[in-house]
């Protein structure tokens, strides 16, 4: 990678931020192909990939989707409902494999990346009823819905919510050190 | 974000890919700046930033770091290990927030794509023993480590290993139905 990409990709990490409110304007199908595209090119432990997403943008189903997600605040033209797919999560001695549920997660922080990169914006949601989403989505017994993640063009400028002082969130070598061993 | 942007984050998404074997290049005070920046930019659903992470770049705690971590298969020059903070996961309603690991996930994609804009790669491993590393790096009891990152610059090309096709993981609008209502 040049050092031209490298820091264009710092940009978008440090000014993506969570979008909750979002214009008429819908996502279109280029762009939901490139959101698409970044999900499915996400981390896969194991190369496993036990995930499966369901993206949506018929008008009713967006209605209820949001009827039952109290996450989900004003209604956007996209939702992406992000899975965990239990039948492939199995080790290869029979034992259940609950990391996949981080490699979901990391799929859906490529999705937030892309739509930010396209100027589009989300926030993932992590409260919603998941009995109704599996009916109304017709969701087989082995893909549990993990994340809502609402997308659309912001209808506000993005603002970044204050983070903790690095030096309480990152040691260096053992916890509670912050002096860096240059090198 | 500018078309440049977006074209440019997508081919970083794209060619990303598990790195496990690393030269003897030893990752410097800039880059790893650059990646916990990376890192502490990530999603924080209610802001909770419920989480820690320790950059280990010290020659013996890497030896016994990979020691008792099968998933770190050759020595790498960093390992960044990613803790969850417990103590800051708590609901308004006193329960428990669970959620909160999948932020943890989405920090660890932030800094695996940040090392591959560097140049360097990674490869998260959530095989270790748990009790070992706490030991070792001094976490208290509310920080549970839950993703080993070793990070270095990759001995041989990256490859990308086969990928499901997107019909079996992709559906719109409900589940099984692969056909895209064009808007």
């Amino acid at each position: 990678m040049s050092t031209r990409n490298s820091s264009d990709l710092v940009q978008v990490l440090r000014t993506r931020s969570a979008v909750r409110q979002y214009t008429a304007q819908p996502v279109d199908d280029d762009a939901l192909d490139r959101l698409l595209d970044a999900i499915l090119a996400a981390p896969t432990g194991g190369n496993k990939q036990a995930w499966a997403f369901v993206a949506v943008r018929d008008p009713r189903t967006l209605r209820l989707l949001r009827a039952f997600s109290p996450g989900i605040i004003e209604p956007p033209p996209l939702v992406v409902v992000a899975c965990f797919d239990r039948s492939r999560a199995v080790k290869d001695d029979g034992e259940f494999w609950d990391e996949g549920l981080l490699c979901v997660a990391m799929a859906v922080q490529n999705l937030l990346l892309a739509a930010h990169a396209l100027g589009l914006g989300g926030c993932p949601a992590a409260s919603f009823r998941r009995h109704a989403a599996r009916t109304l989505l017709g969701l087989p017994e082995h893909l549990e819905p993990l994340l809502m993640v609402p997308v659309g063009y912001p209808k506000r400028p993005l603002a970044s919510p204050p983070r903790r002082n690095r030096v309480e969130v990152v040691s260096y070598e053992f916890w509670g050190n912050h002096t860096l061993a240059r090198r």
